[in-house]
């Protein structure tokens, strides 16, 4: 197609950025994503950061949140206010935006379980807040469909989620007109191993689906397309990054033109925020990740993002800490200021190399999104599963080819001399102070509420999801309005909907492929041959995630990689209590759990998870923890019970030698 | 010229690259420039960057070195193994290479002044280590007249130091075929305030008079020329990095072959070392360096360098430690591994941007070149003083655009709110310590060598001085056999040269034009005006620098702004001992003394000044501090009597306004 070469910035295709003057005219939003125990101290540190320069906010709610609880409810305890702000009701929503005028800040949300409640509360609070809902502005998350794919966060079954969106794009586009309703997302995507093209294909791929989602519930297309935004995880390979963000731009005007029939430039616009990448980071030497936080940054800048959220150099050992977020922002600030970047166009526009690899990624994620829309699209193709594994499978490979020394990454298989001990100070969170304050608050406003007027609000919102012609978000804000909380609206829906369930499978023999006659993985094998020949069975393994933590990359990996060792390894499934995952332990008689942790949850839930299997006589079993562990909780693991502790940065075939070498000392 | 069209990399004129396979064959050479106390301490740290992937070493000597002292002379106390590494004789250049096997690690050394003895123990360690002088590889920097520009650590007349150069290039060209005979630096221009233009004009400018001089002794042009390398500071204006090293190859090949009808494409081809910029590290926030040097860092990778030196976070306040060092190493593995830039020829070429900026490079410098060779050539330019002052206008103008914040930096115009106090653990150099053991390893040389025999050695240098026909790094190495020191061998030198000295000039009005009429300005101007008026006199300052330490941007920038704010300023020359300089103070009655202090001798030298001042009776002249000073001596230094101390980011209107309070108040 001929409109196709017209390069351009701010033209159809937009390769070269979707404005005209781009960062001449104002450069990319800093926009940090951060959330973290009550909405009081949430809201202290936006307050701070919007003096520090920072020009919108991005709230990190917490997993209980996400999945539709109240933070009372005995299922999330250990995650209340952890990974993100606990977010109960209206009354957190109105602590969490106090002195932050919500007519003025552009409010991202980063939530796609309890997206009802959580967009109702916000309008409500806007609304207590004397601002008009026609003057909000900013972005919902709204993405399931990659939480079916990969994050997990979600709440009830696809097509009941998808009727979600719908209802979401039709409040909004009548509402709040500066609000992007959506973010389609392939930063998770890419998080959980994906190369460029995958992240691509899919994501766009789900663009597909919600904008079919938006003209089924009768929406016009130019009146809903144009408010639809995207969010890419920014990785390590520097070129790939940018070219990845330039196709992207290209591959939207021509799905939205040959799907679609779109003409009008803004339905054919696609805008971005980018994050820098968590899994590049490294808990070996974490000073290091400032370095490759700042190249990744440049990579989104590069490619013409229009906001960003750098990483802080500690994350993979803690939440970020008040000062390593001060130095990710300035990163940021730095490219703004004193690179000069801000005062090209699409700086490196006509490189040979990158508009070959941008041309090439173009060609190779359009074949992929046309076979899926031959499969029938991507709601069907996720349920399928298939997307999930060719995740799973360039996952494994990487994580193969680094264990086996491959792929190099400094302070894990190259240069691991050095000093690892950096005493950096991490945050860590009182847990037990927010979930005993979000419990008191909760109990106020019950105590404080017309009891009838909610019950009569809830059982709208029942009729509702009964009802497609009745809008979901409308009931809530109603629901809101006389302080429904958050676990009500949701459960009110849920009556309906039920509850989502997924059947795990694993991955095998990719690791095993990839990794090959490797010394380490051959060792491996056999110590669990020789544990097979003196136990009669080989070693059983439980790798399991407690609490409401659905990040499960590290966890479907080490089971894949250990199943390819030869360990027996059961998968448990994922929001399991540590009562349930004891009682799994129990029942398949196993010999280890591996319990991977990337919420932060685990100073809670891991000791209630070993009490558990004393109980039931089981503390034989061996309990290791992996994932986003501060090295200052090492000894109160230790402590607890736990016999091994494994970071990011883990090589795979060694951690298994260790814990067989414990299987047989114990 | 048709052949300047030729893009392809590996062919004159070079623009995409110097080797044909670039880093696809080899990735840049990962050479870190260390050097500090002892020749013991420095060659433990050599030996454990080498296990750490390093693959060329590059040595920092002391200032007394680089001066032609000796360790015991009575004028270079403080400066001892401060900066660098002390290097007295040949014993100390043993130690220094210690089980550093120097036909296989490439040597790079920083020495321009006392280049003649450093040459000659280097070649007599290898000698001594059963190395041959023809296997030796590595660079020796010996670009003297940028030292007269802005450096200042040369010890002859320029005339005399060329006749030096001449000695080496004929020297290396017969016994060391492997071995750089001059790194022609723009780096310290860079660092001085040069844009790129002028770094690329007067650098290659430089390069002219050597290949000059080269053919000047003899030499033919296609011996010489292919071992000529160049040396860029890589500052933060991201894609003119890029373009300047580009630039760089294209003008130097079209040099050569215009002005010396070259045609072999070695002697057309530019080779390049690049180091990130120390202007551009703060010392505030200093976490925030190592994203900017990682931004440095691809711009030379991108530009296509051949070694790369990345700077340490800590070093605007002290030397790196060895903790800051890995991180600014790893750095560089990380692009190497990681990145995926290595499987690009020239990634960015073909870049409109880039493109545009290289070409408008190439023409800007190359008219500034042909202006300086109509005046006459670059030493004769130097002696008129008028490149100095140019680049001193560049740097006073950036300096006005910062305190007016104009120019925005992370951490000192904008965000300075952050937590400055990181603490962050530096590097001290016990100077007492290393003083006591090079004097001692001295005086042991001394009792066991034979007296006649260096006599003798000494007095052919002495007749190789008057003599253009006998080489003096020949007579040289036959002295450094015999135990000659480095400061007898540069006596020696010096009897027949002199020492170098100059007048100081000062820059006025470029810091108040533009500037023009800022807030924090005017009240420093206003204040000034009320001393006038309450004193009879204007405030009287002393800019001065002590010891050895040349690196006079700061205080010339200083002696600048002040006098424009309204001060009356002297300037003392350079090299002066702590008592000169109180004697200066007394001879001008000035009111106060700011010392600039870059080379860490502030904690040896400042006590001794102030006592010298109370000596004198003039314990009321304010003693202020400038320069990188380690917080951890801030206690020191005020104990000690000093009444201010100005780190780099010190904006001069809101200093000189504090300082003429403190005069107010004393």
């Amino acid at each position: 197609m001929e409109w196709l070469e017209n390069h351009q910035p701010g033209f159809p295709p937009f390769l070269r950025g979707p404005y005209p003057s781009m960062y001449l005219a104002q450069p990319w939003t800093l926009r940090q994503y951060a959330g973290f125990s009550t909405a009081e101290a949430s809201n202290a540190f936006y307050k701070k950061n919007l003096l520090a320069g920072q020009k919108g906010l991005s709230v990190a709610f917490d997993l209980p949140t996400h999945r539709g609880y109240d933070s009372d409810h005995p299922r999330v305890q250990g995650d209340v206010g952890k990974a993100g702000v606990a977010i109960d009701s209206v009354e957190d929503m109105k602590i969490l935006f106090n002195d932050i005028p919500l007519d003025k800040i552009s409010v991202s949300m980063t939530m796609n379980g309890a997206v009802i409640p959580i967009m109702a509360f916000f309008i409500v609070a806007a609304e207590e807040q004397g601002v008009e809902v026609s003057k909000l502005s900013g972005t919902i998350q709204n993405d399931i469909l990659k939480e079916y794919l990969v994050r997990n966060t979600y709440i009830y079954p696809p097509q009941h989620s998808m009727r979600i969106i719908g209802d979401i794009f039709s409040y909004t586009s009548h509402n709040m007109p500066k609000f992007n309703s959506i973010s389609i997302s392939g930063y998770h995507i890419h998080e959980a191993g994906a190369p460029a093209a995958l992240e691509l294909a899919y994501t766009l791929a789900d663009g597909i689906e919600y904008v079919k989602t938006g003209l089924k519930v009768g929406l016009a297309l130019d009146d809903f397309a144009p408010r639809l935004s995207f969010f890419w995880g920014i990785g390590m390979t520097w070129l790939t990054e940018i070219a990845k963000i330039r196709a992207g731009r290209v591959l939207w005007a021509l799905l939205m033109k040959e799907n679609f029939g779109a003409t009008n430039p803004k339905s054919l616009m696609l805008r971005a925020h980018c994050q820098t990448s968590g899994y590049s980071l490294t808990a070996q030497q974490p000073l290091n990740n400032i370095a490759r936080t700042a190249l990744e940054a440049l990579s989104a800048v590069l490619g013409g993002t229009q906001s960003l959220h750098t990483n802080s150099y500690d994350e993979a050992l803690a939440l970020p800490t008040e000062y390593s977020a001060s130095i990710a922002r300035e990163t940021q600030l730095y490219l703004q200021n004193k690179s000069g970047i801000t005062q090209a166009i699409d700086p490196l526009g006509g490189s040979e190399v990158l508009e070959k690899q941008t041309q090439d990624l173009i060609a190779e994620a359009y074949s992929i999104i046309k076979d899926i829309e031959a499969k029938g699209g991507m709601t069907k193709y996720i349920s399928s599963g298939m997307p999930k594994l060719k995740i799973e499978e360039a996952a494994s490979q990487k994580q193969a080819l680094i264990d086996k020394g491959i792929k190099k990454i400094v302070g894990i298989n190259i240069n691991t001399e050095g000093d690892n001990s950096t005493p950096i100070e991490v945050l860590s969170i009182d847990n037990k102070e927010v979930l005993q304050n979000q419990i008191a608050r909760l109990q106020h406003l019950k105590a404080n509420r017309n009891e009838e007027n909610v019950k009569i609000a809830l059982s709208k919102i029942e009729a509702a999801a009964n009802n497609e012609s009745i809008n979901l978000l409308e009931m809530a804000v109603n629901a809101a309005r006389v302080r429904a909380t958050l676990g009500e609206i949701s459960a009110a829906i849920e009556k309906i909907f039920g509850r989502h369930q997924v059947s795990v499978r694993s991955l095998m023999g990719v690791y095993a492929k990839h990794i090959a006659m490797d010394d380490n993985f051959m060792k491996a094998k056999e110590l669990c041959n020789n544990f097979a020949k003196n136990n009669g069975r080989r070693p059983r393994i439980l790798v399991a995630k407690l609490g409401q933590d659905g990040h499960d990359r590290g966890a479907r990996l080490i089971a894949s990689a250990f199943s390819d060792i030869g360990f027996d390894v059961d998968i448990a499934p994922l929001f399991q209590t540590p009562e349930e995952v004891a009682q799994q332990a129990v029942d398949n008689d196993v010999d280890i759990i591996g319990i991977s942790s990337l919420a932060a949850a685990h100073d809670t839930l891991i000791p209630q998870l070993i009490n558990h299997l004393k109980d039931k006589r089981r503390s034989d079993c061996l309990v290791i923890l992996g994932g986003v562990v501060p090295p200052s909780d090492y000894e109160k693991m230790y402590n607890a019970g736990v016999a091994g502790i494994y970071g990011p940065g883990t090589i795979l075939s060694i951690a298994a030698q260790e814990i067989l070498l414990k299987l047989e000392e114990s």
